[in-house]
């Protein structure tokens, strides 16, 4: 089992990684009162509820099953988390436990955050891309129909526990869009992990148990790095957003849940790249591996045929990056080097978003 | 122009207190960005919106007028707040300016919690209520059916502006619901300003300047000092929900809006004061000063005939101040000085809960 912990002072927390370790982990350590709520959703509940059950046996847990999918991170969902609390009468000393994907965990901690002004949350995310993501920084919300994840808080867990176990029910698709934010970690901080998942890709794909666990591991040391660094995101944890402004834009305009956040993030990476590469920053070379990468994962690299340069610009001026109107984006100045700015030439930007043929020609 | 600062570290932050001073503070000093959405109601908006607006030309200022009640302090509410930071491509560097009640305060420092995780918020209370609690410690939030303040988040104005001038236009009964938090102050902190208040309430019922200013004033001070040694209420400021688990009872029982905040907790702070007395805790004395000075502000001080104990004992059993199922009660041990307990005898506290024939008694 790997571990590591989340360096935040009063605030710092634990993650445990591995394979089957979830019974291996004394949870009555981090559950405060006597309390439990677990969320989790449609799909996740049936397979592994009973065994947390299980864990729990010493506390009085309550339950709620939330619908699965992106398209149902929004308010009213987190109210219904609010309905269950009161109706069971939680108190300010329960404990809220995510059991499920990215979307279970950013509401499940919005909710904590919110009822009663803060209650404990421990996070058991079920996708790679929740263990390597949403689960670590503290980053909590919902979507809005104007806007991803523009409602939300910083909250931190006290706990979180990625199982690769989960990753066997998961079906191929959701494991690539989650290999797509590990790659993430390797263009934006680390050159040699970016080899390392070259040479790797093949086993991630597979499931392979060691090269997730390890995958899953250094991703989440990096981004806990990141966010100990700049837990507000006022500097360098802004590099995590590599391909999220495009990414962010195609999700909005497809509809959420039509195309998977990881998905979206692949294009996005991509998008950013390619205007790395017209900027001068990176080699062609880069683009070439940075393709070659992606389409190991059986990762989208176009954005959608109906996308149009305008709507990119339209949904990307209301994304959480834009300060005062100009659009700041997350580039590459090499590899494993991330920057954040908003000086860059515009027509080289139109240019990469009218991505479909310009990425043919590579 | 009284002024103090309510000290919380990086997130400390000034209040100003006086006479018609709007417009004798800098306001462009506590915005950040060039963007400012007010937050009104349809009662205060037109009375002092405009005013307000002459002060915010240098900026790009947009509004939203919500309905005016304590039935409207709800999740709706809040997210036709966020619709409009959304219509209006709000960014983070965005400042919410709360312009009216508690309900507006509450609502609109919830929304800007939440909106993008966090953006600047100003607070000008219009109401004495809001000036002495709601906009002091950094409480926001909304009500959920099942209970009172349920949802919510602990976060810091930049500034408070309380400005006397705006209880002008205060009905009667809100300037006496305002007064009953003062009085608050008075039973929980300082015997010396409870005395100071027994001999100015017909000064500060007929809305005297001066009165008014310096028990404003005085109310902030002790508010402050109290979440400045306690932010997240865990000792100390649990205090200042004196009279408020039993009031909260009543607003619920009675339906949002129908009862004032301030009304009810005037009652709620008899009932209080009438179980520390059954305790041998107090002198019956003081629950005789207590009854003449609340019945001189003109507030309720017994129950509503139609709520049971039971009603009672239900309701306050979803209370925040309920740790594992025992009921906490802030209690005077004497005046000027409050306990939080939950060692109490529980017959005394149904004597109390059947208020209005035991009161009669005095």
């Amino acid at each position: 089992m790997h571990s590591l912990t989340v360096e935040l002072g009063e605030r710092s927390y634990p993650i445990f990684i591995g394979n089957n370790i979830l019974s291996d982990i004394n949870l009555s350590e981090y559950i405060v009162g006597r309390q439990v709520l677990i969320v989790s959703n449609e799909t996740i509940a049936p397979l592994y509820m009973a065994k947390l059950d299980m864990l729990l046996t010493d506390f009085c847990v309550d339950h709620i099953i939330l619908p699965d999918g992106e398209q149902y991170k929004n308010l009213e969902q987190v109210n219904t988390i609010f309905d269950q609390l009161l109706t069971c009468k939680h108190n300010r000393t329960t404990t809220l436990i995510a059991l499920g994907g990215g979307v279970v965990g950013d509401m499940t901690g919005f909710a904590a955050a919110c009822y009663q002004r803060g209650v404990n949350f421990i996070q058991i995310p079920t996708t790679i891309l929740a263990q390597v993501d949403s689960s670590v920084g503290g980053k909590t919300g919902v979507n809005h129909p104007l806007g991803k994840n523009m409602i939300g808080a910083f909250y931190q867990p006290n706990l979180v526990i990625a199982d690769i176990e989960y990753f066997q029910s998961l079906p191929q698709r959701q494991v690539a869009a989650g290999i797509a934010e590990i790659i993430k970690y390797g263009f934006i901080y680390d050159a040699d992990f970016f080899v390392w998942l070259e040479q790797n890709i093949s086993a991630l794909m597979a499931k392979d148990a060691q090269a997730l666990s390890y995958a899953v591991y250094r991703s989440c040391q990096i981004k806990a790095e990141v966010v100990a660094k700049d837990e507000k995101e006022m500097g360098i944890r802004a590099w995590l957003n590599f391909g999220h402004t495009f990414g962010h834009a195609i999700e909005t305009h497809q509809g959420y849940g039509s195309w998977l956040h990881g998905e979206a993030v692949a294009t996005g990476m991509m998008m950013a790249v390619d205007l790395s590469c017209r900027l001068g920053w990176i080699e062609p070379a880069l683009l070439q591996r940075a393709k070659d990468l992606l389409e190991a994962a059986q990762l989208p690299i176009c954005a959608p045929e109906d996308m149009t340069v305008d709507d990119f610009l339209t949904l990307m001026s209301v994304d959480k990056k834009v300060l005062d109107g100009s659009i700041r984006l997350v580039l590459l100045k090499e590899l494993g080097q991330a920057t954040v700015t908003a000086d860059f030439d515009r027509a080289l930007l139109h240019e990469t978003l009218s991505l479909g043929k310009q990425l043919a020609q590579l």
